[in-house]
């Protein structure tokens, strides 16, 4: 069955938050990596939480919460200068140096693409809107409409509902792999963007392709629609 | 109102995982802390992505499955015998020091006391009966009958139907403080024994009670009951 259209998952996706953890080590030399990585983790878990327990929040709050208790967690002194500093750094994060290329390719194969998101319509539209991307994409979807973030079904039943087409005739492409299980779990034909080589998640999935970089993407959907 | 029954956490709550963490250490020199806080976040997060999708798989396999994931991603050699060894580990895990002496107090108090755990009931059994508070326990409560982990409703919904009140009446314990977040928004009251003097979770939510360790519950018991 051919791809009918492609989702994409946006931070560590599209969008490079590396400049995040750069930001993160100039305000706490020598602990931006542990600063990055346990805010990263804590908010992913409180979308967890939040979403388990019907207490959803925007994803803007749920991160800024996850920063304020990383930084109690390793002793930081967070200013509201700096909380501002690295949230600020969320709004403005480049799309990868392939991902413009890549993209404009798989929409000259006349295939529709989305971005679903765990962020907040307002974060999504700053961050799609200053890469420039923004002509590309059929629909910036927000996890924010059914309140729930990933990886409940109800979020990843937007990409089918916006496309009108079953799960499985829908490439889903992520860069974190829980989201790839979840995604697989749904229905969806999922892609791993493994840029970091980390070993797949033992959840008992195996996604449909994997690669190191967006370009891998563009190998895999052609095989795919031979 | 008066606490009409009291739940506790199992594994890090009544039950001391420390020595884990020397086995993994002893197998792994140096690698002991990083493997064993991989673990545990993975574990956790296995948890909440099969409760949200609907794929449950009990806590001895999730465990399991945490474990190998953990030692692939820090790049360490685990031959079957060291998995086995640490999985054997949790079926053996001691009480804390003051646990039975705190509980059999509370119990003299006529307040019929329970654990609510994550852990299957093969595992739980194992270690209840290893610790020697059996006697004192009116239930030992797994989610797996619901299938879904904590912190979903229906898992925190165990404690209420066995003991047939309203989650106002129960006091929650735990040392887990996002546990105590679910348990808080499940509506018990709730005490958080936040050994390792953590942050409290920016989840919008204080607990009723804390404290370092179970001898602070029998204090805030007792202001409680007066």
């Amino acid at each position: 069955m051919a791809i009918q259209a492609i989702i994409f998952d946006a931070y560590g996706t599209l969008f490079d938050v590396y400049s995040i953890g750069r930001l993160a080590d100039k305000l706490f030399p020598g602990k931006g990596d542990a600063l990055t990585a346990l805010w990263r983790a804590k908010q992913i878990e409180y979308t967890h939480l939040r979403t388990m327990c019907s207490t959803y929040k925007p994803f803007w709050e749920v991160t800024q919460d996850a920063l304020v208790f990383s930084c109690k967690k390793l002793g930081l002194d967070l200013t509201l200068d700096a909380q501002q500093a690295l949230m600020a750094q969320y709004a403005k994060l480049p799309s990868f140096p392939e991902c413009e290329q890549v993209l404009r390719k798989l929409r000259e194969q006349g295939i529709p693409l989305a971005i679903l998101s765990n962020g907040n319509s307002q974060m999504l539209d700053a961050v799609v809107k200053a890469s420039g991307i923004q002509p590309l994409l059929s629909h910036v979807l927000s996890v924010d409409s059914v309140q729930k973030y990933k990886t409940a079904p109800e979020a990843y039943q937007l990409g089918t509902d916006v496309f009108g087409t079953g799960a499985r005739n829908i490439l889903f492409v992520s860069g974190n792999c829980w989201d790839i299980c979840g995604a697989s779990w749904f229905g969806y034909k999922t892609f791993w963007v493994n840029r970091a080589g980390a070993p797949l998640e033992e959840l008992g999935v195996t996604p449909h392709g994997e690669g190191t970089e967006l370009n891998d993407l563009l190998a895999f959907v052609e095989r795919e629609q031979a």
